[in-house]
């Protein structure tokens, strides 16, 4: 089984795509999608929803994992980040690929163990989980660890 | 020139477009996109995304207008809303349209001449403003305002 992860934001979106083989996990690809600050919002969001919809459409996944939104202080990054999730998901939708979400807690500790890991011990962790992998971000480097994460916590 | 008002929601999405003569306004069509709540958030989106790209084809407006996010109070809510947003946004972004956005109170004010107007108040100016539509709903109602706003406001 192929899982997409996705780290979506407006700014930069990652992803990642890893193969499930009954225990054994192994990297496929990873990438980050970065839109024009300088472009108006509906070209944004339709650039992270073609370039998703064009990774769906080069590998195939059977599902994808997304991290349960976080509700951050700032009411306009949560909109602008939910509007990019949405972008996002709607292209899922599109490739007719369903959408698992799990908690941020959840995947530090599936990828980790420990639910607050920082962001240094998760790619560390990468290195070790998904060897042959050149993570191209930290956002590409988030999108593998929900991709894990959905493997290891098995909601497939 | 066209405009294409849009009232995004996950449950029902409204949309509206007119046709503007200098200061004269004319109806072009309006409708409801519903959405399947059983359906996985994926699908949905995906729903919206298309038949809103799909209005986009049909009509070949020249802008699109919709009213600036409002912030819930609850914070799920607005997450749901803005989700549906993003989607939405990004039809038009497929679509090569701009997208404008206008304070909900000042819809109300250009539409009815005061920013504290109600739904009912908004509904009986669109009989005076465009007598030949027939309203799908409140929706498509709230869409074809935003539309009228955009004309009057002259941000085209």
């Amino acid at each position: 089984m192929l899982v997409l992860g996705l780290d979506p934001s407006l700014t930069c979106t990652g992803w990642g795509v890893i193969r499930v083989d009954g225990p054994r996990l192994s990297h496929v690809a990873n990438g980050q999608i970065a839109t024009d600050a300088k472009a108006n919002m509906a070209a944004r969001l339709h650039h992270l929803h073609d370039a998703v919809y064009a990774v769906i459409g080069t590998y195939a996944p059977d599902v994808a994992a997304v991290e349960e939104v976080f509700v951050n202080k700032n009411p306009h990054s949560t909109l602008k980040l939910a509007q990019a999730r949405g972008s996002v998901l709607a292209a899922c939708g599109r490739g007719s690929i369903p959408v698992f979400e799990h908690a941020a807690r959840l995947v530090k500790k599936s990828v980790v163990g420990t639910g607050a890991a920082d962001k240094t011990q998760v790619q560390a962790m990468l290195r070790v989980l998904l060897p042959t992998a050149k993570v191209e971000g930290a956002d590409a480097a988030d999108a593998l660890a929900v991709a894990i994460a959905h493997a290891h916590l098995g909601k497939h």
